[in-house]
């Protein structure tokens, strides 16, 4: 879920980076990708990345337990820096929390947050508790590093390049669904909602793919398939087409699908919050990369669309062979209004 | 302001301290002091802080303007910079707005922390935007630089040492108590809501004080000095005497606190959001130091008390020559509630 304010997001940081100046002359990159990058000596960049979630828009108290909370909260950062190909080392935590809330409540949040954290080698540096009078809000920020010559921006993508998605589509907006529903129970339920409670940051397969050199541009995937990918040709100045009937999606999203009577490929391209990298590459790497990722990580890795000259524009080529105007990206409700493909 | 938890914040903090693990070889700083920090190179030290302001606990929208909250939210964190000796660099914003925030609102806002931050060469870096179901939150990460032996930890103070402030005390809770009785007008009005609408970063002093390598421990001051004086002192394991007849409450102070019927040494003690700096220097070092400050940044700087050993524990002596015991940190409505002193 993620309910939008009247204001879009990217209005507001339209705006915000319209009025914060110019970068410095250590600042690679500042507002608008999916972290921001400094110069710390020649050879390192810094990375610092801030998200947060929020009680009613991101998550319900119902359906989301405190420990998922915490784990999710570390996840989505971490994914932030999966997607520059960085490596993450600190967290600092601001906590927003109502004057009733349970000393359990908390132990469990922190304890899920800081076992995220820990997975991949990252420790609780700071931060700040505040008092809420309202929702319970959960913001972290995360500082990382790179190799100066090996951080994948959103802006590299050039025409002829293939886009490829690690992992599966929809899967995590197919849980937020079932979590919804909490009376719909199939066999499958316990591991598709797992995927919107607990996402799994590609932080190996960032690495990897940067290191490779091959990789041009690179995002995560919050906000669905078909909103990121046009996030990422609008910073590389491209079009592109998304093939429909290659995208990844498993059984389990299929038949949670099916039992939420809604299309799983609309699932898979407006559905958000799945954390998988999207990333573009000169077509003739892409067979090795695939297995080199595979071969590495275990994840699985496919092809789902090319990037197309600025021109072109955005695309989707449905599996009846028709193309229709890319979908915009996921609103609040999506997957149970949507409905692009036959 | 400031709402309290009835969980108190530190107990969160210890906590989150507990359940957070150990520092890690490159963390000199974690959860406890006014910043983190951690090692770039043997020379140089990042420190990394975040606070939140949250509407309807921090400030009200009917008497704190957009531009002034945004002033707020940089000053309150490049005070923990200054409060570590350290030279800020960037920040990152986490903005929750309800659905209805309008964009001149926002652009006010923006315009008010971009503006504190370019004071002190500090760019706005990244950040994220979400929507919130109830009060505005206004969360700051700052990241900075100290040199690796100058930063001052809340640790370091010693029995002997003399405890001092920079500027004045008290100022900022009597603009609070101004602002919270709209129809009081007094001549000093002015001036003395400014100082809690838009606080002083002590930046400059806080750099020349790690410079001296005279000053042993420091803390900035945002929940009053009798509260902070407690934090400090337990930090670094000792007692500690504040002579009530040395505070330095400014006549704009004495004059808005015989408005607002309340003492001004009250407020000096336990009124909070001065941002002031609080530390300790071995005593012959002291008039050199107050010397300095003075003619480099203009910024008076007063003895307010010492350090005991910690056995004599935490008090404070009244103009009248009694010992009391050290009234307790900042709370809500204090400075109505309070009495001290005579």
């Amino acid at each position: 879920m993620r309910k939008k304010n009247s204001w879009q997001e990217f209005q507001i940081i339209d705006l915000i980076r319209q009025r914060s100046g110019r970068l410095g002359v250590r600042d690679q990159i500042g507002i608008g990708d999916d972290t921001s990058a400094h110069c710390v000596d020649p050879r390192k960049l810094e990375l610092i990345t801030c998200d947060a979630l929020v009680e009613g828009v991101h998550w319900e108290s119902p359906w989301c337990d405190p420990e998922s909370l915490g784990v999710k909260s570390a996840a989505v950062n971490l994914s932030d820096i999966a997607a520059m190909g960085g490596t993450p080392q600190r967290a600092f935590l601001v906590l927003a929390l109502p004057a009733k809330t349970a000393r359990p409540f908390i132990i469990r949040l922190i304890d899920g947050l800081v076992g995220e954290l820990s997975r991949f080698g990252v420790r609780l540096a700071g931060g700040d508790t505040v008092l809420s009078p309202g929702p319970i809000m959960v913001s972290l920020t995360v500082q990382g590093t790179a190799a100066a010559g090996a951080v994948i921006r959103r802006t590299g993508a050039r025409p002829g390049d293939l886009l490829l998605v690690t992992g599966e589509l929809g899967t995590a907006s197919a849980g937020l669904g079932l979590l919804r529903r909490p009376r719909l129970r199939i066999p499958v339920r316990d591991r598709v909602v797992q995927r919107w409670l607990r996402p799994l940051p590609r932080l190996r397969e960032g690495n990897l793919l940067a290191q490779s050199g091959k990789v041009r541009a690179m995002i995560d995937l919050s906000d669905g398939l078909a909103g990121d990918t046009r996030r990422l040709t609008q910073a590389s100045q491209t079009g592109a087409c998304i093939f429909a009937s290659q995208l990844p999606v498993s059984l389990e999203a299929r038949m949670a699908a099916r039992a939420l009577k809604c299309n799983p490929l609309d699932l898979a391209l407006c559905g958000g919050e799945d954390y998988e990298l999207l990333f573009s590459c000169p077509s003739p790497h892409a067979p090795k990369l695939i297995n080199k990722l595979r071969k590495r990580t275990g994840t699985i890795c496919t092809v789902v669309g090319k990037i197309l000259p600025q021109r072109e524009g955005l695309y989707l080529t449905r599996p009846d062979g028709c193309r229709v105007d890319m979908p915009s990206g996921w609103e609040h409700g999506a997957s149970e209004k949507r409905d692009f493909l036959p």
